[in-house]
């Protein structure tokens, strides 16, 4: 199977590597708008080749995978639609899906279109951070799949199956709103701990830094994540972001009221509710 | 050396084996009031003896270590101070200092004792998550180091450079200080994020537990760590505890309020000085 990745960088680069050390992808096509990125992509041996256009590469390829950023994605992925022929199945990887599928509605290649989030990630980007085997064991979401043609949908399924993944189908509302809970809320308060930290630091309390140790690099992780992927992710999920990031405020709100109020009970009690999470995240 | 530990949790446990790793300990002996605990401990090997009390305890011991959580710390410490004698040594190893030295600020026997906090630890507690290795390559804080013997101090950091760790020597004020930011609020934000999703979770969100990825994982995994442990140390350190809070909601209302607003161009800005945290967390 010819294969054309548009974007290589974290999830494109690794899912290049992934389906080259499976066997599923005889010829990879890569395309690529930075061309430091491009010519990288070439040097690690992501793609065979970088293609000149956005036409060069779609044309040759039986599976077009979309793997830019969300804001870009708007705009790629209808005009990688606008080019593809009978026969050609085109896939996005993207964070988000209800405004993207909004946007893609009344498209007469719809069919041909299958809406995937791979649920795996580093907080690295570009061709250097593609890493072999960031999907294996992971869940691959597909979204809306009644809207896409069902042997396409078999195709691509087959696919990440073969990685390995899980499949589960969800509808693109509730994606959007559970990936609010379980992925973009964890970044922004990555981000708000690291400015936290760094707001200290700026005055002169450089010795924080000595001591990070292992519960710090785990929560602050996230927050070297590349804002050129997660502000159009933000943008995009806004409503469910923000209904999430409120929660969160009354929570932790909560917690501080009882520790300014030195009521260690309910402290106590607060903390072992959050425990429950053992069940869910063993 | 014989050496005693009061408390088998994560870090009276996991100093057990690294001792006996290193072979710096010829006999352990261990103290430890959950019965189920001691039994475990024993089973495990931590130990070679359970104690009756502390005075059999103390008694035989060059090296006593007091490894409870922060609440029974405070009287445990000044209980084994009083039973020593000329030439024994006693570390504790909590995670706030302030409070606890000066509970045993005029205590006869204060220079035979060294205060430590070894920067290591995971989520879990009590006998079964003591691991091998836990504070290998990380940092030991000693405080207040004037207030010792010199002697008990070269002593005290022979033994934790062997692990190996690194040693680094702070003011009790400001060891607490650093600890809220680098460790006390990572823990807060974790628990507030698991009551986030949890909340959600009642509401028959039970998809979101499907999608949990490496990122939510991460920053969520604090939050299984245990409310007896963390309750007394955020009481300890109430005050560092609340002012890091505070900031950090300072800092999560103001991308919310970007967000809210729809400046993209001033949530860039601060998720790019967020990513500062890359110099400082490689």
């Amino acid at each position: 199977m010819t294969i054309s990745i548009i974007g290589l960088g974290l999830i494109g680069g690794s899912l290049a590597l992934s389906l080259r050390q499976h066997g599923l992808a005889s010829h990879l096509i890569g395309l690529e708008n930075n061309p430091s990125y491009a010519k990288r992509a070439l040097e690690l041996g992501l793609v065979d080749i970088i293609a000149a256009d956005l036409a060069s590469a779609v044309a040759p390829a039986n599976l077009i995978i979309v793997a830019v950023p969300m804001d870009a994605m708007l705009t790629i992925l209808p005009q990688v639609l606008d080019l593809v022929t009978d026969g050609q199945i085109v896939i996005d990887v993207g964070s988000t899906k209800h405004n993207l599928l909004a946007a893609v509605a009344g498209h007469p290649r719809r069919r041909q279109f299958v809406a995937v989030h791979p649920m795996a990630g580093t907080e690295y980007s570009g061709p250097d951070a593609a890493v072999r085997g960031l999907f294996e064991g992971k869940t691959l979401v597909v979204c809306d799949a009644d809207a896409s043609h069902p042997a396409a949908v078999a195709t691509v399924e087959a696919l990440f199956r073969a990685l390995p993944m899980r499949v589960l189908h969800l509808g693109a509302a509730d994606h959007d709103l559970h990936t609010a809970y379980v992925s973009h809320i964890s970044h922004l308060t990555s981000f708000a701990l690291a400015l936290t930290v760094l707001e200290k630091e700026q005055r002169g309390e450089q010795r924080i830094f000595d001591l990070a140790g292992g519960g710090f690099a785990s929560t602050v992780r996230l927050a070297k994540s590349a804002p050129a992927t997660w502000v159009p992710i933000f943008r995009q999920n806004r409503e469910n972001v923000l209904d999430v990031l409120d929660e969160h405020l009354v929570q932790l709100n909560k917690l501080r009221d009882l520790l300014a109020g030195q009521d260690y009970a309910g402290l106590t009690t607060q903390l072992e509710q959050a425990n429950e999470i053992r069940k869910i995240i063993p």
